[in-house]
């Protein structure tokens, strides 16, 4: 398996994923490497039904991921009715990549299945009022969903992640009757990608500015930013609408609370979801 | 692909993961979901080394998983140093497996490389004072952390997530020398197993306890529950030193402040770090 694709296709893979800086070395590679490596993400689904019990495989994928303690702080929730997606379409700048995909998966952080647990042993669990707590099942719910997106996508199967979710995470919890102590923390589409429209795999920051041995470093960083920034700008070119490098993009998504698109009141949002955040 | 596997194969991967609650349909199925439902975590390694440039590898898979907006709010510190691994291992409880193993690998929500673009372009980035970026940052480094172990596992090695890393983020901020803005989220031993320690695919709630179609549901979840607390006895049993079940493990773990090992006090850490979680 680790010698079944050549150093030439291993090369190919790595220079679509980096660009101008490739890493210096190779390493180990197999079949599995190259199918993460060839991932995009894709925003525009073919009208086709998937096959049947897809949820069941992916739900089995996802909850083979590590779980903090075994606590298993997360549910999912699959949304196939088509005026829920629209709802929650809407909740997501209305992308229509929500409507149009066969399967909206819902992650949910879930403190709620232990705090019932709680009550029905008439435990008080103090921990689950804890920033930790969320973060764990935070963690929790994105481990499990990158398993889902590696068994979909070894099934043929496209995805995008929507943390637009977190616009109005208030109005998602009441779509979908999340019980106190469960947000939705992103979204996943799922389905055949339209291959008519273009999709190449995105360049990354080289691994110099990314991946660090023993202390973080970062020296050298601005020249090689300034080259990510041209290869981001070609590619955008190619792919997008606008044309934009990276640090422009940084700067646009970042510098301006309206561009958090409500998401700066999430703290206020969580705490009247049951995380108090303490 | 698809059918390369046997049904009783893909029967027998479920009754590992899932015990006496089997999913009442089988889905599409193939190696890589195989492998995926295989993943056990592995806390005893052999002092043998990795193949040369595991790391450029298991990064290049990690950076392929989707990032938000492209942001790229994660870095990865590869800790090989002895010693340094042993003061990792000391914030983490003494966990011997980060001493073991022969790569530790500490993933880092990671907004201070966005700083840095700001303080070169002479932008405030009002974004990144937000609790939402925090979470971004999380999410991005487990999605990029799962890829790698999907890739480490394909290529016959083992891994366990190190969430005790949390127990002390201002200690492992200063041993991995990160910026203002950058945390440790959690830690991952790499490593080839020993084998001669019993770990068996450990099982999960059942499907209808966790995955809910349009509305999250919480009827019959009691009863299930009991079920599962059974199966985990058992487990618990065969492989653990001492016996319990999933609803004493959830208590234990949750009830007392002390079970948090210092994480009761993230939240005032990561302002000390340079989150102000708003």
């Amino acid at each position: 398996m680790a010698t079944s694709t050549s150093k030439d296709q291993q090369h190919a893979a790595l220079a679509a994923r980096y660009g101008s800086e490739l890493p210096p070395e190779c390493g180990p590679w197999n079949e599995t490497i190259a199918a993460l490596l060839s991932h995009r993400s894709v925003r525009k689904y073919l009208p086709k039904p998937l096959p049947d019990n897809t949820v069941t495989t992916l739900a089995a994928a996802a909850q083979s991921a590590a779980t903090s303690s075994n606590l298993q702080t997360w549910s999912l929730i699959a949304v196939t009715d088509p005026a829920l997606k629209a709802r929650l379409s809407a909740v997501a700048a209305g992308q229509k990549h929500i409507i149009e995909c066969p399967l909206f998966l819902v992650w949910v952080a879930d403190l709620s299945r232990l705090r019932r647990v709680g009550e029905q042993k008439q435990q008080q669990l103090a921990a689950l009022n804890y920033l930790e707590m969320l973060l764990v099942a935070t963690i929790d719910a994105a481990l499990a969903a990158q398993n889902a997106v590696v068994a979909a996508e070894s099934l043929g199967l496209s995805t995008v992640y929507i943390g637009a979710l977190r616009n109005d995470t208030q109005r998602v919890a009441a779509e979908l009757n999340l019980p106190e102590g469960a947000v939705g923390v992103f979204g996943l589409c799922v389905g055949y990608a339209d291959h008519s429209v273009p999709a190449e795999v995105k360049p990354r920051l080289p691994q110099s500015v990314v991946v660090h041995r023993d202390q973080y470093d970062v020296a050298g960083e601005p020249a090689r930013l300034d080259i990510y920034d041209q290869d981001l700008a070609e590619f955008s070119r190619r792919n997008e609408l606008s044309v934009s490098n990276w640090t422009n993009r940084v700067i646009a998504r970042t510098k301006e609370l309206r561009a958090m698109a409500g998401r700066d009141k999430l703290a206020v949002a969580l705490r009247a979801l049951g995380f108090p955040l303490s």
